[in-house]
């Protein structure tokens, strides 16, 4: 059994991976830790989990962290950099569920983030963890960066079309839709019911944290750099992400040549949670609900040059928790899917 | 392995079966039945069973359900009535999930459910399926009638008051919420999202066909005829019901002399599904979401001769189709928490 | 035309206020104080307000409230029990939204409240607002109680039954059920969008503030004091209060001589806000959205002895801002329905 | 008095229509039609209008239209074209909230619609109804094509940057969301609560019925045929719309020499519906909910090429209802704002 601890385990990513981790065949959670809520029982503060988990929430300082075999942080960013080098030093592989460690260029970071680093060499260190790309890597990481909500559904949504060279990079286009738990379980008017309910709204047209992470990525898949408009909304309902992305074929492209929906069928042929849908076809984002499941629909309207594709998940589980356990399975040279196989939740 | 059959897929109490079988350990569905739908791949209607179910939906007369082990109907009203004779005679055990064989008194069936009954004796001989009260007989079954959800939810919350003879039993009151997909999967106005979103209201005050179930079921506790006001409500969600239960302590009780809360406890201890929550506390739908439990919790609030009960679960598990699992594991004498240890999705 | 003040103008109750007072035709909003965003435009936080109001909010001593003819404290409870005895002497009239004037037993409010009252001797001299009460009261009242949302919407349910003495006043029930913006507009975590949606429970059932002010006003309108059993509950909606309230027909009452539909409908048929829907209706919560009107129904189920009284409000207008400015009306001697006569927003 | 009439009142749009007129100071409903809900009171099949109309539904053979000073046509696509020519011929002017009349390439509206167009020569005559656009034209109208709900918050949004000749017109991108009374008041399996809550997904990716009207009325403003993607999405709330849209400036055009937002404010200065917002904001769908505004924002994020416009509408209001309304009152020559300056409702 792998033995798993949590830092940080009160708020939305965190009760979401206890509930992941509990159901989990080969993980025993050994400790949860919280500063403000240490004493309580778990299940106290989450009663969706009475019966299941025992554990209380430990202080940090008397979590003893350091006899884990993983560490997940499911802490505001800022915490993991300060806590992760200790941990690996004691030979605890750690797992980052917050941004610490996403972007290479600590200077790009520490402007979006807004805090100076504390450890660029554990940048440099840091595995992405999206195992679609990076599989290898990931199996022998010592410190995994968990990619952020959106930047999974969009890199996902795009990798195709970008490692085939078919569209231009200019004009990547990420209109992203995101439920309110993605805002996290913090007490903020904007996001009380009674201001998100029966809304919709853009917010951080003029630039969002995930920006700098989906144009690195997305970067990388097109070995060149990308101009990448990304306008995230909020959405009234608790989980799910829906990115529908637009990109323009290269002026050389034929569109009557290729065969969009063949791409992306053979590039996630053989991955466990991307799922192609048929052609023609909307995914919803109750379809992946609670489940780690990413489903992708390509589309060129009209027959034009302009390629529409549309990239659902559930945030808190391939957008966050479930990811996070996806890549400790493949850390630990366990069968990937493990504790992963829920169906989702429908209606 | 259990061959399971369904007879009618398309609803949310199919989709859940469906759900929660696949999932299950020791049950294999070798047929689902629809007769509109017929020739569809079952993922094409619902994509959240996408690589989880590979059937088809096949006519009824196609489906050789003679082979199965168990049928489950999760049809409308007055359809298991007409076909369950035919499957118990070839060995088939049958699990309705409708209303056809829940009460005992046909004549008062028909009035409320407004068709003749098919099959009187078979009324006699089915077992109502509420394991917390009904264990034994359910164990023998060949013909289980599923209970409903608000049944389920009304009766777990007044059981242990009934069973002591402590109340008084002309004036209890339910006053009962369920989410929206408790009227079904059907195309009506009144339950389209522009109509119950946002809005709240009671229907059939007048007189509900559960209430029939429900008084026949807390009679049956008591040991005599009880007097129920029943009142359901429509609320704006998709899945729960939320039970308030009221009750008056019988003018020969002495409030001081009683513990409820351990009256609750002792009554549900042994009891895998039945959660009784701390002394003070409201449960919430979400914290049975997608699961199993039913949680109560009891009150007497400002020490009068009161008592509140307080009963959630989710309406299409433990209100349906989990239920419906549970009842099945319990006949064929295996594990009765097989396939049902899914920890409730929140937030 | 009326110069109207606001204290405390930042929450739901205050933006519905100037929602109504921005379109009534007699009253000009002079000024609407905030401590904490003094300086910033009303219509800056609330851009629904946009064009049709001007103001900024000021300083609570910058705001010359003793230049208006009617001041409305749209505050936390404690404001304005503090500050309405400078302006009664300025000649100004006072109506208190929050609670600090409802209770006329000054040592049950501040066991209820869990403060020291700052002015005993008005709270003597308050009026309670609920108009289809206390009309000829109000109409001289220089300091107006205004009552709370669940209050308005049981007692106006009630009423009828207790004025005519017909049920039994030990056994009284109120289920109440109220939308998230009852819960006001504050940074809380229990009242988050991903807490609160696709969610129901029950709170407050060993005590809310409003028993008792809910069974004053009971108590008044029997004659005795009362016994009531109420339980709020809250419920995935933006707005709308639901009462549904149970009451028992005294032994000596013949249940085949009463007609309550006749009662209702003549004790409110000289009420503008106050709509008794046809013998066997139940009202949505959405057919009085945005507006002033309570809908009533009664039901006595199956022709028993049990009466059940469904009552639906807006929390924000008959429950708060709506009530005042009626009671703003009648105190100044204009039409009761003055900015009152918006048809409700459905769907 | 204008006397108007309703054909078809039964829907979201009617019933928002009658919320409207009966609330206008210079109009009179004189009837409204239903065949199917003949004799049925308006406000028993919505109570939100007891007390405030008291019509009844008409045979559309019994109801007198002719008599009418306009009538409006709240019906399914395909009636108004078959009884407008009438009406005209009676000099009753005439209101098509359908789609009947609004698109002038009469092949292109038979191929989108699927059915033969009764009345080509109508279509020429008609008067597409977006205000801001076409305001001399509508005031001499006798037939009038109201637009669109998508059409309306696209083609606002786009306008001014068309208009000024600013940006590339082959790759308009606009991707709008709904709010689920956008698809009607009808029985259908896909709108129901349990299917559209806490649920997101495109749909008509390969081609919206709106997308060639859109497509007509940006191609009007640029003075030359347009491209544009246009991926219309559903979004669980009742009313708005939000629409972002995507331009690139075209290559001669200096970033740095251009103010957007000056442009945005100068050309709806004069508009009394048209709100645009501060530089960097985000309207919100609420801040228009229930009311006949638009509001707009205008980014151009990270000052690269890429305008962002966000548009937000009630779509039964500015989208539809209201819309009409402010065209009869062009039409008639009164206030264009005469019965539309209802304060949005928020929260």
């Amino acid at each position: 059994m792998i033995k798993a601890g949590i830092v940080g385990g009160t708020g939305y990513t965190g009760v979401e991976l206890l509930r992941l981790l509990a159901q989990h065949p080969e993980v025993q959670i050994t400790a949860i830790t919280s500063r403000g809520d240490a004493g309580m029982l778990v299940a106290d503060m989450f009663p969706s989990l009475r019966g299941k988990v025992s554990l209380k929430f430990v202080a940090p300082d008397d979590a003893r962290l350091s006899d884990c075999d993983v560490v997940f942080f499911a802490t505001p960013n800022g915490i993991a950099m300060q806590q992760a080098a200790a941990l690996l030093e004691a030979g605890v592989r750690v797992i980052d569920l917050a941004a610490d460690f996403r972007i290479k260029d600590v200077a790009e970071w520490e402007k979006w983030y807004g805090m100076k680093h504390a450890s660029p060499p554990l940048v440099a260190e840091a595995v992405y963890g999206l195992p679609e790309v990076r599989r290898e890597a990931i199996r022998t990481a010592r410190l995994l960066a968990n990619p952020g909500c959106y930047p999974t559904a969009v890199q996902l949504g795009f990798m195709p079309l970008l490692e085939a060279g078919l569209v231009d990079l200019d004009t990547l286009i990420a209109d992203a839709k995101s439920g309110v738990s993605g805002a996290g379980r913090k007490a903020e008017t904007h996001i009380l019911f009674a201001e998100a309910a029966d809304n919709f709204k853009a917010y951080g047209v003029h630039g969002h944290r995930h920006l700098p992470e989906i144009r690195q990525g997305l970067s990388l898949m097109a070995g060149e750099s990308v101009g990448l408009t990304f306008v995230p909304h909020l959405t009234p309902m608790i989980r799910g992400i829906h990115a529908t992305l637009y990109a323009r074929l290269k002026p050389e492209v034929d569109p009557q040549s290729i065969d969009l929906q063949a791409l992306y069928e053979k590039r996630y042929g053989f991955e466990s949670f991307v799922d192609v849908l048929p052609s023609g076809s909307h995914p919803d984002t109750r379809s992946v609900r609670a489940s780690n499941t990413c489903r992708i629909a390509v589309h060129r309207p009209q027959g034009g040059r302009t390629v529409v594709v549309l990239s659902a998940i559930d945030n808190l589980v391939k957008g966050a928790a479930g990811q996070a356990v996806q890549n400790m399975n493949i850390m630990f040279g366990i069968e990937e899917c493990a504790g992963l196989l829920h169906i989702p939740v429908l209606p």
